[in-house]
């Protein structure tokens, strides 16, 4: 077999074979097939597609290509969620302690942040003392006694989509859905759940702009899931402004913190609560149906808020922050950003604000880059609310002395219109 | 200026800027582009293509990406031929001794053979003492002198087209006509004539395997050139059978010293003096209408074939073989193909032919392999051709002493036909 034919397979648009599969990522793995040679390949499969079998088999290859991780000493159904990314998405710190607080059991590994997207493993860590690297029999004896952990994921997992995606990266080879959900799904099945509910969001500040590419790209990781036997669901979430009201590090976590308290944005609330419901389903807790109304009371009896004080101290963190908010470092600037005109808000670009936060000292443009965990930006209106001129769009913290410039482009972002405008649910549909 | 960017953006079917095309080509040169960038662009290119003035702008980059000829210390417009190969073809080693003999300057550059199609170089190499490798003084002396030379390509030229020809070679980027039609023109350009006359072949023998691919082939060629203001013109030849009788390197010699001395195959001959007409055109030697009959003339007078003796002996060839081909050494194995069924000669597969050709060992499988000057087959019917059970379809020559697998592929390259057979003229259309 030659790696040649089977570039100029895919180059004509057939259906590669298990064989050729195989022999391309174990290849590619053991180093014994060129760099490029796979990116000609990536191009060719950017234009001509896999089909359904393709994708599954190319997904278990990779999933395979290195350690997984065995959660069998777990008991019970073991549950995970990933999101494609977007700005001022704290789901999975409000979203672990309140499913936990149901009974389930969350072993989940993140991902850092880059670019206009903030990570997980970032945001947890502006908690002082926080630690995301546990060893595995820790991580797992930790899910075993308070129902969740999540930590990073381990350097000897799923290698072969960690050498795809640092070469799409550099090739121009990242926007194709087969690649992105064989990238997704290998690592996540890796990570040994019996459950997976994904969070593919669409719009401005979202990987996939559009809808139809968003449910096209939840359909095909169902698909995956359901092919390899894995209760595998979506939701399209809508990414045409921030997900709730703040972006930045410890502004989140504090932002979550306030939601599992009982005082979150409606927004990221509704998200919450619907997507816990879908996992409590899957986790056999309860009907959808009756979950909605356990998941509120876990809110108010004040038990989700305590199983994440359990989660941050099992891992090292400080919960006083979390007991007390105020405790959390502030940055030196502290500004209000005032609306010049008035009307309703149409849309507020979450690229726009994601990138606003990164130069505010948020997030990285580069892996190198260090992060600001005090900076970001507090939004005080939200798509659908009236905004009168001298108001407050929202307001910036940040360490950067000169961030007048910053100002123009948060301001930009927020499209104001004199109709009254209809909020959209924050989830738009669910594939499953 | 990013790489990068130039990939993404020839993804989207965009066009390329003269400056992104200069960062590529200038990158890749320097080595500051890596091959896994460049062959993920070549598979944009395959897919998306590229207008007039990306091509016209990428040769010209090419073109200038090392040393150039310079052809100006010779008197008078030099000419030069090309063809993209084809089984059987020594067109060079006839047309140019004919156009030279008529007083045009012919400073022809000239490949090595890969695979099934043979190359110039080879061929003449199996003249004992001929040398292909001149000093630019000595081969520009001797086109002043006598009116052609024929060297290999110096390892100066063109070095754009030789780090991609060997990256679009492993990586399934050779099929485009951007890119073949660049690399071709490149070359030429940079050999320095006047006038350029392409040969583009099409059929089962040929790279192009259709008409129509060898017309645009042949029209994208001809408007680079047009557009660099050089004389660029271009016929289209069937290649859906061998082109005259010989293949194989000393028996095209022969071949091509028989059609010299007016002895050729139909064919070969119809070719030479159509090509040769054309070229004499190019040259302002005469008008196309009286070139056929100068040519056919210098074929009849034995001049053509003193300029092949001038020619050969300049470079150091041993021209008793010529004056006497029987001193050309024979392969051990000499063995005709018998007829199994009657008919008419539909198709002889080109592809067929040449690859029984180089099992033979007429040819190299890869870089490395050595040729059997001696090796090859003699076509004792062409297309067209009545066949009667038990009469000879052809002659091989090797000196591999299994060859019985090798006459059952000849035996099957031949296709019969019950039908007479209408002979398509060689030249099916020109383009200029």
């Amino acid at each position: 077999m030659r790696m040649l034919d089977i570039i100029l397979k895919k180059k004509e648009g057939k259906t590669l074979t298990e064989e050729e599969l195989r022999f391309f990522i174990t290849g590619y793995v053991k180093g014994e097939i060129p760099d490029y040679q796979v990116s000609s390949l990536l191009m060719a499969i950017c234009f001509q597609g896999m089909n359904k079998e393709e994708i599954a088999t190319l997904t278990e290859l990779m999933e395979y290509s290195g350690e997984t991780i065995d959660l069998t000493s777990i008991k019970g159904i073991k549950v995970d969620k990933h999101s494609t990314g977007g700005v001022g998405d704290k789901t999975s710190m409000v979203l672990g302690p309140l499913v936990a607080s149901c009974g389930v059991k969350l072993a989940k590994m993140s991902g850092r942040g880059l670019g206009h997207t903030g990570g997980t493993l970032d945001k947890l860590e502006s908690i002082p003392g926080m630690s995301i690297s546990l060893t595995k029999e820790r991580f797992i004896d930790q899910v075993n006694k308070i129902g969740m952990s999540i930590i990073g994921q381990t350097a000897t997992i799923v290698p072969a989509d960690k050498k795809l995606y640092a070469l799409r990266d550099v090739t121009g080879t990242v926007e194709s859905i087969p690649l992105i959900a064989s990238s997704i799904m290998s690592k996540k099945l890796a990570s040994g759940s019996d459950t997976i509910l994904l969070d593919v969001k669409f719009g401005s500040g979202a990987f996939m702009k559009d809808l139809d590419s968003a449910r096209e790209l939840a359909r095909t990781m169902v698909e995956i899931g359901d092919s390899l036997s894995r209760d595998t669901r979506a939701i399209l979430t809508d990414m045409n402004q921030p997900l709730g009201c703040a972006i930045g590090n410890n502004l989140e976590v504090i932002e979550a913190v306030n939601t599992l308290k009982g005082k979150g944005p409606q927004d990221l609330v509704e998200l919450c609560v619907k997507a816990g419901a879908i996992m409590l389903e899957q986790a056999k807790v309860c009907s959808r149906s009756n979950a909605e109304e356990l998941l509120k009371n876990k809110i108010e009896n004040g038990e989700a808020f305590e199983k994440l004080c359990q989660f941050v101290e099992a891992q090292g963190g400080d919960i006083s922050y979390l007991k007390n908010t105020e405790k959390f470092e502030k940055s030196r600037h502290i500004d209000k950003v005032i609306a010049t005109k008035e009307g309703y808000v149409k849309e507020i670009n979450a690229l726009g604000i994601g990138e606003a936060a990164m130069k505010l000292g948020a997030g990285r443009a580069t892996k190198e880059d260090t992060i600001d965990m005090t900076a970001g930006i507090i939004l005080h209106k939200k798509v659908g609310d009236y905004v009168k001129k001298g108001e407050s769009l929202c307001e910036l913290h940040t360490n950067v002395d000169n961030y007048k410039q910053i100002v123009k482009e948060i301001e930009e972002s927020f499209k104001l219109t004199d109709q009254k405008i209809v909020v959209p649910s924050i989830i738009y549909e669910t594939v499953e």
